[in-house]
């Protein structure tokens, strides 16, 4: 439209030039204004949120933050605002990841960081998110246009590449460490990584990337029938990491290596992509602004509304070597964490008021304790859940990963924490 | 735009009228086919998808259907496409109706009754679905103009109207019985009512019109501090009935009577509620399409992650008439359902194959029996689980409701359901 207009006001000038008549100026003039209008309205384009500065707890209808901030004065969330320091990496913007990066960018995350190679299509339009009118444009883009007008306020960077190529993965790296957002952050540039992939070799190079940076992320999944899913956190050294436990789906049986076999067409909901989205979500907000309690791992099958939770410790035999590395580092970190953890349950025994704390509590909530155990659903370590089967052969039936250490690296692992629980066994 | 548009080629024609040199005159010819062109421009508007008349389960990347008709091939539902057939009612176009709208329309549900009286505001912008854009339309024409868009098949009927108000009770009553998309239908003119109000009283006209129609219905609900919901089954003298048994919170002991007390934000996120409206469509498609089992009770737990399950019987001293009568008319049929259900099981005794009967299927799928009891998971009759407490006092707590029938309904059906008992004891 921009060429057309252009056109016009160059002929109305021509026209003003070779005319001398007053009335006829006039009219030229009189249609110079109604074009120039039309440019004005063309450009203006739809209402737009302006940029906040500060997060207020004001509740006025103008507000869009109201709602999120009453999480504080509810008890729920100690300090709302600081979601605006944090960044978030989402690989892969697909059934579950879209949804996500528009949960985060609704709750004000400070930036997001998307990847993804595909382009939107009509077969994409039973999950949310993606518009028909879309169609065509890489999921990257359709995303940054959707979600900048959602929220002004959140920073997007976005990646079209695919993260399993040589190149790919170098971006990605580079992405994952810049760290121009918050310099003062330790550690990568991130916050979190969330894997919204669809496929075994796209998890596996998450998971390579995060044990590499020593980076927290949180993998997500639905099966190929589309009526079961996961989220699971992993902490590098901590917790079982993608290679350590063969992926695992709900009541399912399924190769996910097989997810994209030629002429296969596997079905998904809009329902029970929002609901691994929403979950995943929730996770990471707890995460990330210390609210209730973080699950390790929680399954959801639809057809029985099951909800699954467990805990996976690292296999010492761990096939990938900076899991390894980092299992090390975990294990030599013990008495400096064990130490804190005293320090801290010290002073609290000392500062804790002899009164509820919130005696006029007037909403009638508590807050739980991080620390207190749920009764209702068992977490076990390394046992599967009831209803949670290994979609792929378990560790034992691998091939042996070569050593090319001199000494073994799980040897050398297992040692360790023999020697440290010797040390502390007191 | 159109004004301005409209005055430049009405001066265009004036000044052609005024000159005669055919310099000038091949000029405005020119300026007139560029005005034409931004018109064109102007109402082509983004790109829309084309009606689709049959759902197809070709699996090509135009078709908006083939991940759903997925589910046949997958063996996870039967008949897709009786989806078109069904039409379900929305009452509430906020932070779980909108979503569950979205779902439903993504889905390619038939037909959807969407009733709000409240306008857009920019303080909702932290849940799923509205854009700032939309701040200041009505919720239910900013639900038709997104919904239309994403899924032109799906026959949307909005009403503007507060439900709790004579004239909207009137409306909301006479729309759920118009028969006219589906003549044939039995009982009253929609398939299912999705109730996603946030106040109690709204609740109980849903629960009044639903008892009153013998309409099956679910409720749904997110707490005021954000971080639980639940969803519930309601079947008209089957299940307990919304003035049975009094509303229940998850982990909450908040009255919802208080929900929009002056000058009270509640608190409210995207994640918490885009599962509540997963959960609740999930239910839907499942009851609709039956599939899985569909709960009677669900509950989230946010900080715990924890799902709590329960069955509510219908108490025999309702206090609402209309769900006394759907009682008595549901004990009285017993023994119809008895014989229809021995039937199916002795025909399916007959008609049972020796072998499996997806003994070639190479997905490894196993479709679960709707009668296999869910050993994970504890359903308790009337029993509240773990985690769940009464939101308003119990039912014992409540002035008698005045019986205004000289045989007291109550006592009626407590006899009733005592001779069935013993005519069914053998």
């Amino acid at each position: 439209m921009e060429v057309e207009l252009k056109e016009l006001l160059n002929d109305l000038q021509s026209l003003k030039k070779s005319l001398s008549d007053p009335s006829h100026l006039a009219l030229i003039d009189k249609m110079h204004l109604h074009a120039e209008n039309i440019a004005i309205l063309e450009n203006s384009g739809p209402t737009r949120r302006s940029k906040v500065k500060d997060m207020s707890a004001e509740v006025v209808d103008s507000n869009p933050y109201s709602r999120l901030m009453a999480l504080q004065r509810m008890g729920i969330v100690e300090n709302y605002e600081r979601i605006r320091e944090f960044s978030v990496a989402i690989v892969g913007i697909g059934g579950v990841g879209s949804v996500a990066a528009e949960m985060l960018t609704r709750c004000g995350i400070g930036r997001l960081l998307l990847y993804d190679y595909d382009k939107v299509e009509l077969a994409n339009m039973n999950r949310l998110f993606f518009r028909p009118e879309q169609v065509g444009m890489t999921k990257t883009d359709a995303a940054v246009q959707t979600l900048s007008e959602i929220n002004p306020d959140v920073v997007l960077e976005s990646y079209t590449l695919n993260i399993t190529t040589v190149e790919g993965f170098d971006t990605f790296m580079s992405s994952l460490t810049n760290k121009s957002f918050r310099p003062t952050k330790s550690g990568s540039g991130v916050d979190l990584v969330l894997s919204c992939v669809d496929n075994y070799e796209a998890r596996m190079v998450v998971n390579q990337a995060c044990n590499e940076l020593n980076q927290t992320w949180m993998e997500s999944g639905v099966s190929e029938d589309a009526v079961s899913g996961h989220i699971q956190l992993l902490i590098p050294g901590e917790s079982a990491c993608f290679a350590c436990v063969p992926p695992l789906v709900v009541a399912s049986g399924i190769d996910e290596r097989t997810l994209k076999r030629e002429g296969v067409c596997a079905a998904s909901l809009p329902t029970t992509m929002g609901v691994v989205a929403g979950l995943l979500v929730q996770n990471t907000l707890k995460y990330l602004l210390k609210f209730g309690q973080v699950s390790p791992y929680l399954g959801y099958n639809a057809l029985k509304d099951y909800f699954p939770t467990m805990e996976m410790k690292p296999n010492t035999q761990c096939s990938n070597a900076a899991c390894l590395e980092r299992q090390k580092e975990y294990i030599l970190a013990k008495p400096t964490r064990d130490a804190a953890a005293k320090a801290k349950a010290d002073k609290e025994a000392l500062s804790a008021p002899e009164y509820p704390v919130h005696a006029d509590n007037e909403w009638n909530i508590s807050v739980l304790d991080d620390n207190e155990v749920d009764g209702a659903v068992s977490r076990h370590s390394g046992v599967l859940a009831e209803g949670i089967v290994h979609e792929l052969p378990v560790a034992d039936e691998y091939p042996k990963p070569a050593i090319t250490e001199t000494d073994g690296p799980a040897d050398d692992l297992e040692e360790l924490r023999r020697q440290l629980e010797a040390l502390n066994a007191d």
